[in-house]
């Protein structure tokens, strides 16, 4: 294996556990050495491929970043055919919202890196390249709505993208606020009756 | 001055020391170390107050909370006498999001606390008791509205109640990590839309 290869996997693989340790506990327990312990290595081997805890943080941001996105792009335009606008954007804002174990974990990741955010204007770009690529896609499903009439053509498509994007992060909280809803896995949650009442406004 | 009330005060000045910290560097860089530097005390100083860490972050949590209490009592009954119901929710929502510096400080406080509890689940349950009353006060709200006309009778309050709070949290967050809108000092900051197409859509 070329040596390059094996340079990035390892990179990976001490990502990875930098992921599981703040997934459990927040992002204050992350440091050369937790991510050492957790990853089954030395603090040298860490250092070799992040030479401080910023470093390894932004790498993982990254990649929280690309697994949000994809999922992101599934707002993009709707479900499969004959699904309603509203079922559509009902089914892909569901998917972003952290209603399995999975999606608790990065949500939990995520909640970390909007509190560094909050203080570290470096972190809070990567954040705000990622709401505009979201407002994009909820804008232009929006206008596709409105072009096939299923949305009333006096509603403003930007405002609105604002408002679901709004919505997606205040549930995102609301979920994983509650230790209830947050192990509820799949199954209902009184949280997305707000879903259900937005959806209902936006698109009566 | 007796020394209960000396032993208060001194346990505030060191409350505040470590919100300042918190609100300029996030909830990592707080330790007896730094706020016994922001607090101009030693660190057996801070230790008399608070034995740990943990327990300065509780008696900071119960500050911050009480201040959003307040600002959220505002939201109970609207506004004064004349006006109409949206313009009172508008107002008392404008209050709870940071667009001044004062509220911006105390929402990167706040921020930090809420990535604390999606792995803590004392401090998730300290943010449910408040999350469950701004929902009680919200719900009210709507229930007021309901009985004079203001607000269509086929509307669920309780729905709506948390759609109006993910919304708030969400925009919490949208303007704290937008670094324009978050200095934009009261000048009007296009996430403000997604509110006023949310209250648009609920009065209307």
């Amino acid at each position: 294996m070329p040596k390059s290869v094996d340079h990035e996997e390892r990179r990976r693989h001490i990502a990875a556990a930098l992921l599981r340790v703040t997934e459990r506990e927040g992002m204050e327990a992350v440091s050369v050495r937790t991510v050492a312990a957790e990853a089954g290595c030395s603090v040298g081997a860490v250092q070799r491929y992040f030479r401080t805890k910023d470093e390894m943080l932004h790498f993982a941001l990254v990649s929280v970043v690309e697994s949000a996105r994809r999922r992101l792009d599934g707002i993009r335009l709707g479900g499969p055919d004959g699904m309603t606008f509203a079922d559509a954007l009902r089914a892909a804002i569901l998917q972003s919202l952290p209603l399995d174990p999975a999606r608790l974990g990065e949500a939990r990741v995520w909640a970390a890196f909007y509190a560094r955010a909050a203080v570290r204007p470096d972190f809070a770009e990567v954040i705000a390249e990622l709401h505009k690529e979201a407002l994009g896609n909820l804008d232009q499903a929006l206008r596709y709505a409105r072009s096939t009439g299923e949305l009333d053509l006096e509603q403003d498509p930007e405002a609105l993208a604002r408002l679901l994007l709004a919505i997606i992060d205040g549930l995102m909280w609301a979920i994983l606020l509650d230790p209830a809803a947050a192990a509820s896995n799949g199954a209902a949650v009184p949280q997305l009756a707000a879903l259900d009442a937005a959806l209902g406004l936006i698109t009566r």
